[in-house]
């Protein structure tokens, strides 16, 4: 196959997120924060309140009025805990105050205890120089009712839901879950838990797939394994076309005589085969069953990681209508040398190691124990060579969950 | 507060872990694939298989033995499919292969289809040289049987389950999630969805570390929200130091006289009062109630995702048996200036602009806001300071979950 042929990354996403545009969920729900983590905002995250809410001690100390003080002992005229409304501050004296209470109108400063000495008399001595809002959080400092917290189509992780607990909301409206329907094609697959025939390997990239799905906040409708038989195929793909937003196979996705997958969507829909330019994960169906989007990764466990990673998981959170579905990425020195320069752009499992990129010895796409012993994977571009030192761009894996 | 008080942040993780590996959990249970996201593996994971099980194609087209082949077209003698056990190879003949599928006996080479010319009788016209081995995947190529493929205490995510799956296990064997009793202290905290007092704010942390808690794998007992009153605080960690592995709380851990949790642990425990030497997150309580290990976090949203990400979690991964907790860091040039060297070691919300790290404007420990804008946080050692294209640690928020 010549080079020419060969589809580019960028166009693939380009290609992807195009038709992730035309398939965007509309439906929302309300879900109890504590069940929202990993969903994605169906709407704008809107502040009820300033936050916080009145300005507030940000130490354990004494609160008074600068302007009006002349540096004399104050006496103390209230205390004043987290959680108080306190009496406006009486004019000539200070008030003790912990760290999160209000500070009290006509007072502008809180000296920490440390800073203070307290008289036999009771009145509290002030060492230090004293200047206004010092140790003071002021109102609204981290956000004014009315501003925008989250905008739609922001991923929720413990961070946000924590932001909206702190509006004090319990729910949160949330873009439902897309429906995936996850196919595995091959009469060589076998369940884990059963025998093994001859010429049979167990399936794995299930397993891979239905946690990496739940992850992205993915309903899994799990079709099972597929034979290689057009017939069977085509069944199942029509049962499944009207519960799925996307079916989602693994194997049987390259031009071999086996592959039926291809042959059901040649007859039964508008397939599209992509030849990308990438290594591990050549061969990449993208098409319709009917009206229903299929994206059939290839079979081999690194091939089906990697497109699934790079490509399937931005389809599924465009979707849901995140907005920047780029996976973090950052440059690294490369612990090796890469003399000969490929035709794809290559995916290597890496470790981070002092800073540098270390590569697994094997990167075979049948072997999937490298992926658990890296740290993400370095990106080789088509036509490149490295040298031990040289710089490329590291993909954590953490960031694609 | 001198310099020379505050606790170094190695000293602090070396004395947690400590304690954590004497707390060490004992007891572990079998757990479906389905369900084992994120638990810890509690015994090395053998293979019971050779990966692949046989030799097998890498590519479709045709299998040959080439130390018998004069060159010549040959017949095809059978077809070989994935899943299928094979004949042994006829001698002078050669056998259509597919992807996956197992090599028979006496051949030792795949030729690609596009490499190959269909002759009118039939026969295959090989048209490039060809070598032993070619485009087949030799037997143990990913693993031999009875290697060990994971070690006890690694985590388990969608690699690691589709590892043990490829070696038909349905179950693994993990240690049991840890139980934590997860408590926020202050008489200024609501419930979100109840009405907002004066002086209060709603509790935000309870959210922050549930999420958090779940995804490393432990299971939240909810203490609520403790009143500032010692005889409640007593009361309720005496009901909770027989359901918990870990007392985790938050706030009412500064000197402050409205600090009972450190007056209860005075009295009824081994409290130590860390101050360390990071910022945000000074005031850490780490300590025993009873014979409980008790953590307790600063109150400030910050604060507590800082000595959480960095502290809590190394003890709760340390305690299921995780070896490395160490978090996925990488050097990353500063896209800011930071003129004035501080005396605790800094951690400052940044995200990564074309390869450099640039801050949330408001690096308030009370403002959360900018967590769920940054990518993770840059380190600044105390005593250093850094211009615009320096180099720092950079800690991804992404691997801390």
């Amino acid at each position: 196959m010549s080079r020419s042929t060969l589809m580019p990354m960028e166009e693939a996403i380009v290609e992807l997120l195009c038709m992730a545009q035309a398939q965007r969920l509309q439906d929302s729900e309300p879900v109890l924060l504590s069940d929202a983590r990993q969903r994605v905002l169906a709407s704008d995250l809107v502040a009820t309140l300033d936050l916080p809410p009145w300005p507030n001690s940000a130490m354990d100390g004494y609160v008074l009025n600068v302007d009006d003080w002349n540096g004399q002992p104050l006496a103390v005229s209230q205390r004043i805990f987290a959680g108080q409304a306190p009496e406006a501050l009486l004019p000539g004296t200070c008030a003790r105050i912990f760290t999160g209470a209000p500070v009290p109108e006509g007072a502008n400063s809180v000296e920490m205890q440390e800073n203070v000495e307290l008289l036999d008399d009771g009145r509290v001595h002030f060492n230090q120089p004293l200047t206004v809002g010092q140790n003071i959080r002021p109102q609204g400092q981290e956000n004014r009712a009315g501003q925008v917290l989250l905008h739609a189509g922001k991923r929720l992780g413990p961070f946000e839901l924590a932001i909206a607990a702190a509006q004090g909301f319990t729910h949160v409206h949330v873009v439902r879950r897309p429906r995936i329907a996850l196919l595995s094609t091959g009469d060589e697959l076998a369940e884990p838990g059963m025998p093994l025939k001859p010429g049979c390997i167990y399936n794995s990239n299930r397993t891979l797939l239905s946690h990496w799905l739940s992850a992205l906040g993915c309903e899994v409708i799990d079709g099972g394994i597929l034979p290689d038989q057009p017939q069977c195929t085509r069944l199942k793909l029509e049962q499944l076309q009207h519960a799925a937003d996307l079916i989602l196979t693994t194997g049987g996705v390259s031009a071999g005589d086996a592959d039926c997958l291809g042959q059901v969507l040649r007859e039964c829909g508008k397939p599209l085969f992509w030849k990308l330019a990438i290594k591990p994960g050549k061969p990449l169906t993208v098409g319709y069953f009917g009206s229903v989007p299929v994206i059939g990764l290839p079979g081999n466990p690194m091939s089906a990681l990697v497109t699934f990673g790079l490509l399937a998981r931005a389809y599924l959170l465009r979707i849901q209508g995140v907005e920047d579905v780029t996976p973090l990425s950052f440059p690294v020195h490369v612990g090796f040398d890469w003399p000969k320069a490929g035709s794809r752009r290559e995916y290597l499992r890496a470790k981070l190691e002092e800073g540098r990129a270390v590569l697994y010895p094997n990167q075979s796409s049948g072997v999937l124990l490298g992926a658990s012993w890296a740290d993400g994977l370095v990106e080789i571009p088509e036509g490149c060579t490295l040298h031990v030192g040289d710089s490329a761009r590291f993909i954590p894996f953490c960031d694609l969950f």
